[in-house]
């Protein structure tokens, strides 16, 4: 294709990624050899930093360095508000709306009858545990308006009823919607307004 | 964002990328991370590689590794063609289409008295050069069909009269396209059908 098997190899490893295909790949490593020392190099060096350091979050799922991350870590995100979330995209999706200032719980999915997924599956053990040890007073289902997405939320809701208080997103998220597609003001209306479940 | 600053700066310089915006950096690099070890490592060393040996051919202004690139290193490819072409993305979709089988020649650009852009700020003496020097029979003008384009076909057909064969991509063509959205099919039956300039 460029004639030079290095920079095929990059085309072809680039149009992998969610979003781009051989086209934009071929656009973007071009773009990249013509900026390289503003951004291939430093691109090249990121990437290097997050594939030695990124990794899950004991606690609650979500991506960071070291075994616990920073929201976890911070005294200031202990509030007694705990949001469950399917995905970590989801929680950057909440972080950039910046109007949480509790923790996070990251299921890694939805319950799924089709797909064999049960509470065992997801970090839901884990969920209740913290629920009891982290002296949370409200659990805040924001998980998205799907089929699977709510029939997770009544699960999770059932097992933690009478312990805790319970609330869903309310306001804003459109049906069959998935958080991460939102603009953040949707996202604060949507918490704001959150219901009791 | 996403809680953790390399993650953050990662995200951002990918979404510099042309094609990509901040929603699909974050569902790249998320991606990336979750298959570290066959996309985020591969992807950092290739671009280390790429970053440290990729430059622009001394003969021809193709991108590649050394200073004189695989296409003028052949001398397979030495069979009296030379196809101009504006950008290093127009020599990769011919070199895709696989029909063209002689060597390039990149201007870098277009003459355009708008810009100001002269023979001497392109590879024009370059290219007249070559074709003297490298035993050239036949000048494939392959420039994209805009008016600058043209203009700059023209300028070289004039400069290059009478000392060899001259032609140029025909059939296949679309009024106002550029050689780098055209499928391959168009390319290969527009090198076909090149008709004498
Ligand atoms: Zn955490
Ligand atoms: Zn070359």
């Amino acid at each position: 294709m460029s004639s030079n098997r290095d920079i095929d190899a990059l085309i072809e490893m680039m149009a992998k990624l969610p979003g781009l295909g051989p086209r934009s790949a071929r656009r973007a490593v071009l773009h990249m050899i013509r900026k390289r020392g503003l951004l291939l190099t430093p691109l090249a060096e990121l990437m290097q930093t997050v594939a030695a350091s990124a990794r899950e979050c004991l606690n609650c799922g979500n991506i960071g360095t070291g075994d616990i991350c920073d929201i976890c870590a911070s005294e200031a995100r202990a509030n007694g508000l705990l949001c469950v979330v399917e995905d970590v995209a989801d929680l950057w999706a909440m972080e950039r709306s910046g109007v949480f200032k509790g923790r996070y719980h990251v299921l890694g999915g939805t319950l799924s009858a089709l797909a064999s997924v049960g509470p065992e599956d997801l970090r839901i053990p884990r969920l209740l545990d913290r629920v009891k040890t982290e002296g949370i007073t409200e659990v805040i289902l924001a998980l998205n308006a799907t089929v699977d997405g709510q029939t997770t939320a009544h699960y999770i809701a059932d097992q933690l009823e009478g312990t805790v208080a319970l609330s869903s997103l309310a306001q804003g998220v459109p049906i069959g919607g998935e958080l991460d597609y939102l603009d953040d003001g949707t996202i604060t209306a949507a918490l704001n307004a959150r219901k009791r479940f």
